[in-house]
């Protein structure tokens, strides 16, 4: 045989997640909470360490050619496929070019990989594919490589979609999860946890007067307006699985600095509202898909503010709180009523395939 | 509401495939046969259209922020996930590592994207991250991003993964499946349909005196001797899905040549050869993911030849067949009893999820 001598496989090399605790693979280990982050922590950094992967960025940011390059991948397992205000084929799109967008980076070609389930009505898969096309024509990228599988039926579940993205970053753009600084404003686009609400809303049967449809939505265009501003955005996040409480928890722990909200501040519609109410559901937790998180410097806030509400996709953009020194790695927030409560990372499995 | 007009998500246009023939998707559409073929070019082909996706390489090809680059996906959803040779995990990391190495690209990074069924045991997962690490320490590559999805019970199969590669080209490299010419010898690096006949035999139940391994190896070291060898290389392809056979049947069309192999010179073991028949599998159909086809100058094959032999993936290295003017777009072999027949592509399903 021409094979060459096996590498040693891991024979001996302990599973990092407690097997007692964890002998196999939760829901909740893709809920975009502490266990996913404990997962990937231990299992995923611990073996694949680089220090591109180490920061946990929403992608990679990397130099290679000469090109200053970001790289993103997310599969979307979004159940129901279709949802009011988009599909899977949509937000396989808009995700990844959000991803890119959050490094600060000009997202440029997107790859597709499809797992698609035996029995998949053939009109479905049109239907999809037609809409990863006006996505991508709607956020300028362009689908440039691809791939199919066919999976037994009872294998898999109608189709998921993997999308992986390039990107440019421009000379002087620092974006990073560990760039928030005491001072920095909080910034969001708009009202939170609409998509998640969305997809709840068709998955339980709830008949509300109208339907509340998913943000789904091109970020680049509206962070190409902030990052003309420069140094003064430090930190972009979309805030999707585990909605703004666990982004807000992740960026508090890379910066080491402390994150105060006022609940007053947070933009939510009163559909959305009262349907959290109905679910039982805290919003700083749901997931958003067409809406980021800015930290920016205090002296460049309003000017950001300004240039958010001008875009379509920010018209009802707000300050919802800022980085503090104090209470580094927490998230508390002001309530309505004067109160201050911690805001933590979601721990179990709130909302399962929300994206 | 924040959102944008909608845009025309397609109501109007009609699925490019017959729904009367094909009402729902089947398995022989991932087969990477001809139902694969017709899927890709009507569906993702018409609505994607671009010029970086439409030559249908293993990976695209583009220049970048002025970086030569090539980008390339695949998902993985073979079954089962461990098999004599190796597992999901080094099959995911060779396998988009020698899409890259087909486009003529040194492999750089790889992101990594995991569809977990709930309930996998963790220590498989673990296994399969360190298999993912050494593939990757052993092919140079680094995996640089990542995502995790976990799925309800019943809603996958265990495990899926897709990895998507960033890779490098060097100035003055051509390689294209557009670029046979006549005369042009076809090389293989070694035996034929190796992995497909290992995880047959698993699945089957097949208790062989001894395990046929799987060739899952990463092509890019092998590959990069051969370019050093620069023009002479014109078009290179692993033969995965499908096989030997549908490979060639792509080249054959891409480059409007014709294709003549030699029977007796395809390099084959007694082993595979004996489970074929077994199993009733014509080892032209079967996938291998440790092989590679090279279509080479008709002056360059003897120094492409010798330097494949002198690399441990390339040591029973074989001229296997040529590029003639004659029959474009047809494939045919002289078999050992002097006849002459057509070698199709696949039409239906021989192996799913082989890989």
């Amino acid at each position: 045989m021409t094979k060459p001598p096996p590498v040693d496989f891991g024979a001996g090399l302990n599973c990092p997640i407690p097997l007692t605790d964890y002998p196999s693979v939760l829901l909740a280990h893709g809920g975009g909470g502490r266990l996913t982050q404990q997962l990937i922590q231990k299992m995923f950094v611990s073996q694949f360490a680089n220090e591109i992967l180490e920061p946990l960025h929403d992608g990679a940011v990397f130099a290679l050619d000469g090109a200053n390059l970001a790289f993103s991948t997310d599969s979307y397992v979004v159940d129901p496929v279709f949802f009011p205000g988009g599909d899977i084929g949509a937000l396989a799109v808009n995700g990844t070019v959000n991803d890119l967008a959050m490094c600060g980076a000009r997202p440029v070609h997107l790859s597709a990989g499809f797992i698609i389930e035996e029995g998949l009505p053939m009109n479905d898969l049109w239907r999809i594919v037609v809409s990863m096309h006006n996505a991508a024509q709607e956020a300028g990228v362009r689908i440039v490589t691809g791939d199919t599988k066919v999976v037994e039926k009872g294998k898999g579940d109608r189709i998921f979609i993997n999308t992986s993205g390039i990107g440019t970053i421009l000379p002087g753009i620092k974006i990073h999860p560990r760039n928030a600084r005491p001072g920095d404003k909080i910034l969001v686009n708009g009202p939170i946890a609409v998509h998640g609400i969305a997809i709840m809303s068709v998955r339980e049967g709830l008949g509300f007067d109208s339907a509340i449809e998913s943000d789904t939505a091109p970020l680049n265009g509206i962070v190409a307006t902030l990052l003309a501003a420069g140094e003064k955005v430090h930190v972009l996040r979309d805030p999707t699985r585990g909605g703004v409480a666990s982004s807000l928890n992740e960026i508090a722990e890379s910066s080491h600095v402390g994150i105060l909200l006022t609940e007053e501040s947070i933009p939510l519609t009163e559909e959305v509202r009262g349907a959290c109410e109905l679910l039982g559901l805290d919003p700083l937790y749901v997931a958003n898909e067409g809406k980021f998180l800015a930290f920016v410097s205090p002296e460049g806030a309003d000017d950001i503010l300004a240039r958010m509400r001008e875009h379509p996709l920010g018209r009802n953009a707000a300050v919802i709180g800022e980085v503090t020194a104090g209470h580094p790695g927490t998230v508390l927030m002001k309530s309505r009523i004067g109160g201050t409560r911690v805001v933590d990372m979601l721990s179990g499995e709130q909302l399962p395939r929300i994206c």
